[in-house]
């Protein structure tokens, strides 16, 4: 680790009132600088969204007390994007923290997800990023089991860093901290949401929806994120930002032929 | 092909009402059943956000005459999931289009790109899908070259379709029809936006900010889809969901272990 004290970014996508936020920062604080940058309001689902169409309001916070705190109208991705290229200016963040969301982004999840796209823009800025997620949706969950490991992984990843462009996907399960078998390294899961809309009526008879949906693991293997979750770890995936399926290109290349 | 004619799903970023996506329907209405479901507004830049913490609106449209078309207050992986689980049904497109985009998606803008986000949400439910772009943002843009590439690529997969869970992310270089080399298939360049944000002051006084950004290709490779682009080619990469950093699996085990 650098002499000097690291800086860290904090992100999260649930915006900057939740309890995921605080509880990060609190597991974390002595470690390095902290700058919090988080959404002003919930920002679930966002994926890597940016603000074009309108413009971003940023204001500096006192939730925080001590600790450089700014809440942002946009997404995620924006308050990591504002953090650098405007708060931080010429100071690089030794590393990017995003979370910890309340619920679950294992899996195909990670596409949906604000808090993995917060990291994953980390990474694309050639920043240490990791985002950290609780199998918890409810909003009072509990994250103190995940203090320990919170702190491991940062100081593993301050310390080694990983490969350059990657951003870590950690998921907690929701178990007490004695349950809790230990940290395991993995893929991302092939799964699937079942999408299902709620159809209402508004009071004036027009129709509305509300998306709703079903998780199905499609993937039988023992080395992906959920089946790590399944048993009681703590799930660990390297992320990056490359779609290109390699494995497709000699079959689509044949079609253009 | 089968017997019957196939199903197309049309949806885009730009909203229904963009030149873009009038292009797209009117080059490939004769080739199948077209059903469109498109964002009532712009949605560019929403990469694979959802709507979770509102409600979606859906609406008939009469702006394609004879083709059954939606407009949708979501994004444009709302539209995709309405049109499969609400408006389909039982109905599983054979193809999902997306586009004509009014700009380009090559490189690392894949991620932010709602255009992208629609196909990879039809390959996310097994359907052959494709997103197209245009390199030219300008609203009134002049698509017509396209007309025999999208047609070709659409015949094509239809007739081939390509490995399961992946969508193809097709970029048109702004030329003369007799200026473009071809289709070329690659892989995603490495590059990035180096940010700005333009800092104004509102009538009141207060700040706030418009995203910029200039675009950088950090990749020399001659395999990928922005080389194919500068080179007048009509660049094609298939894409996946899985963001798994596998080189990076090994090295992040070690760290945990």
């Amino acid at each position: 680790m650098k002499s000097k004290k690291p800086l860290i970014l904090v992100s999260n996508d649930d915006g900057i009132h939740a309890k995921g936020i605080k509880s990060l920062v609190s597991f974390i604080k002595d470690l390095g600088e902290v700058v919090v940058v988080a959404p002003s309001f919930p920002q679930s689902g966002m994926g890597h969204a940016i603000t074009i169409h309108e413009h971003i309001r940023l204001d500096k916070s006192d939730l925080y007390g001590d600790i450089e705190a700014y809440e942002c109208s946009g997404t995620p991705v924006d308050c990591v994007k504002l953090a650098k290229h405007h708060i931080l200016k010429d100071r690089k963040p030794d590393i990017v923290l995003s979370g910890i969301n309340h619920g679950s982004n294992s899996s195909v999840s990670v596409i949906y997800s604000g808090t993995m796209s917060a990291a994953i823009e980390g990474a694309m800025e050639g920043i240490t990023s990791i985002g950290f997620s609780l199998c918890n949706y409810a909003c009072d969950a509990d994250f103190e089991h995940c203090r320990p490991f919170v702190r491991q992984i940062v100081l593993a990843s301050l310390k080694d860093g990983f490969p350059e462009h990657t951003a870590l996907n950690v998921n907690f399960p929701d178990l007490k901290h004695s349950d809790i078998k230990g940290i395991k390294v993995g893929r991302q899961a092939m799964a699937r949401w079942q999408e299902e809309f709620e159809n209402r009526k508004d009071p004036r008879g027009r129709d509305y929806f509300w998306l709703t949906g079903n998780f199905t693991n499609l993937d039988a293997g023992e080395d992906t994120d959920e089946a790590a979750l399944a048993k009681g770890y703590v799930s660990v995936v390297p992320c990056h930002f490359d779609l290109t399926a390699y494995s497709a290109l000699a079959k689509v290349n044949e079609m253009f032929k």
